[in-house]
């Protein structure tokens, strides 16, 4: 049964499809009298079906033509579904123990079959609000980034490679322009989307709104955001689109992958880690203050960091003399040279995390969408109080990053960032 | 006469073409009587034909499959033609002054036929070796660099726009990495291509290779030409592609065009006339000493700056209101801020020309391709401290050039680097 044209799928049809779809079907045996299946999915921006079999099980994710945001209804392009499938394949190709692995995609259809990870992973987010600790979380997310940043990067691809792949990714246009907008553009401006908690924040907001010194550094990020095709990246790395046990580590829901700037997504994981931490002050009860929980998230934030240089420079190390067009062996083969490259390259990469990461704790704040790491904080005075120690601390992340020298002097302003 | 598949054309066949082509053959009003067919091409890389009628001309442009340098073939896609005529036209539709006009163009035949620059027009580098002043040079020059540069930014264009853009000129990929290879690679490397004015420069050409703060410099600066898609550049705007008389300035040959950093291009027109200014001790004589021409250049050099980024600037107050994406006017509609955000944006870009045109006077004297300004010059030894002023003056530019703060300290630091 092949589909000729979209349609969403139901229960009913989507067994049907399965039936059809040799690649699904053999997962679970091609048996079909114990199937167990389960919509997960908010039903908002897709449709997420859990399939489990006597002998098997995967999932099925299907992008609908637009997504709903806080009631609004945008139109959104359900071709995210291809670049989410390639971006799954190219990042799983280098990093599979880290990403779920693809058994089918359906272009007409917006359609991705690929695997269940199964309980007890949970999304990462709900883990850190119920103060969970992950050991090798650090471990995993800096293997995570620096090999696919780097794997798709200039340093280790060829110029042919790099503008192949640069030119397929400006096709995720409508999911770049959704990230320009909430993150770079609404909270800097009055716009129906934005929201806070109010009345608290109604100063901070509207002081975010006239700094002229962040808005001319969050410009100056919008435009490495559209410009700089320096590696494939996820595009949306946030602990909601991470799924963890003790264990493991699994990146989810790329579709908003494009050739962008490294430290976005760097940012990204770091800012909501950082999100998190000021959210703990917030979920401290009698049974549990929350202090060392919050150490061990400090902790995460700067392992991952020192963790990510290390691995990164070391492939680069590994693969100084491949087919990376960026610093030929010719011209960068000796080790002082190699040294001063690799300390310029990762100065650069630093300061850009740490402004992509403050951009995206910014935009969680006084932007249209929050993380429940605060939402989940019921009493609305103290929820502001958490947000607003954050929020400053991203102001001055954004406009000073230049200064700080190291992780561990941002682990220090963090510290004191706190009430 | 449509041809199925590529074949050069000879001037029996180029009449037929002609014949068969209403675009063409409507220029010179069907009349092949008095037809006057000349082939200027240098042969090596496309040919080029001048075809004059009775009652009107045109040049034809055919790419041919390959490029030959200094004797050596290399392989380069006929392709480079489409993208020339879509750049030809991007650019003639913004700046129709200074651009040739596009009367057809055959994919098939990587033919372009385009308006032909009559008489009295030579190429602007010949003029400059000749010594004559063209009093509106830097005028134009700017009026083209604003023009093009501004309106292909997303200052002026929308981000939907941009990255269709972006993604089709990735596709002129190998042209791109001929200019990676010839200006940030080759020089700083040995390479059985490059050549420079030995032995005078022997020495001067291994500090090149060695120079390590010089290295890290032109990796920047190749990452910033591989990865930012800031506008769509000419790519190859030295004072060869450039026809001019006293009166008339019209940019010809891009293309090398794609979606890259700006600085490249205004890099490149300002790298050659300094070029031309260090020739000039070369080419005088008893008659014409060339202080009074030197003068003139460094003049010209100054105003195509002051004069870009006043049009530049004038372009974006312009049009702060329209659909460009960078710069949402609800976030940057104040004047002081509007200010700011210049001022940042022309620092960077002022840095980003002094260095892609400090590479680009490297590459003219240490690597493949040299310039005719210097090449001209037929005492070796001469010829020799020409280069070497101009050299020596390029690398403080490329690696200090974030400690120039206008374009009257680089004519300074021109006028203290003669000998």
């Amino acid at each position: 049964m092949a589909f000729s044209e979209f349609r969403p799928l139901n229960e009913k049809s989507l067994v049907e499809y399965i039936k059809a779809t040799p690649s699904l079907s053999s997962k679970i045996g091609d048996k079909y009298d114990d199937l167990k299946i389960k919509e997960v999915g908010d039903g908002n921006l897709n449709f997420v079906y859990i399939i489990v079999g006597a002998s098997g099980s995967f999932v099925i994710k299907q992008a609908l033509p637009y997504i709903r945001c806080i009631g609004e209804s945008w139109p959104m392009t359900k071709e995210r579904a291809y670049f989410e499938a390639i971006a799954l394949k190219e990042h799983g190709g280098l990093c599979p123990q880290h990403v779920p692995e693809v058994y089918h995609f359906d272009r007409t259809m917006s359609l991705i079959g690929m695997r269940y990870i199964e309980p007890p992973h949970i999304i990462l987010r709900k883990g850190l609000i119920a103060g969970i600790e992950y050991p090798l979380l650090a471990e995993h997310m800096s293997e995570y980034m620096a090999k696919t940043l780097f794997c798709t990067s200039l340093i280790y691809r060829s110029t042919t490679e790099h503008k192949r792949a640069v030119a397929e990714f400006c096709g995720n246009v409508e999911l770049c322009r959704l990230t320009e907008q909430v993150v770079f553009s609404d909270p800097y401006k009055v716009s129906e989307y934005n929201r806070w908690t109010s009345p608290y924040l109604d100063h901070d907001a509207l002081a975010v709104r006239e700094d002229d010194i962040l808005k001319l550094e969050v410009a100056e990020l919008k435009s490495k955001f559209c410009e700089r095709a320096q590696a494939l990246i996820h595009g949306d790395l946030h602990t909601g689109s991470i799924m963890v046990t003790r264990d493991s580590t699994q990146v989810i829901d790329p579709e908003f992958a494009f050739y962008g700037p490294m430290g976005f997504d760097i940012g990204a994981f770091i800012g909501n880690l950082i999100l998190a931490f000021f959210a703990q002050d917030g979920h401290a009860d009698q049974v549990n203050d929350r202090k060392i929980y919050k150490e061990w998230i400090l902790k995460t934030i700067e392992d991952t960091w020192n963790l990510f240089h290390q691995k990164f420079t070391a492939l680069w190390d590994q693969h100084k003399d491949g087919s990376g067009e960026a610093y030929l062996p010719a011209i960068y083969n000796n080790p002082e040279l190699q040294k001063l490259i690799q300390e310029k390259y990762m100065k650069e990469l630093f300061h850009d995390t740490l402004g992509f990461g403050a951009a995206k704790m910014i935009r969680r704040i006084v932007g249209v969408a929050h993380v429940e790491d605060f939402e989940s904080i019921r009493e609305a005075s103290i929820r502001a109080d958490c947000e607003r120690q954050a929020l400053e601390l991203a102001k001055t992340l954004l406009k000073k990053r230049q200064e700080f020298l190291s992780i561990g002097e941002v682990i220090s302003a963090i510290t004191h960032a706190q009430l």
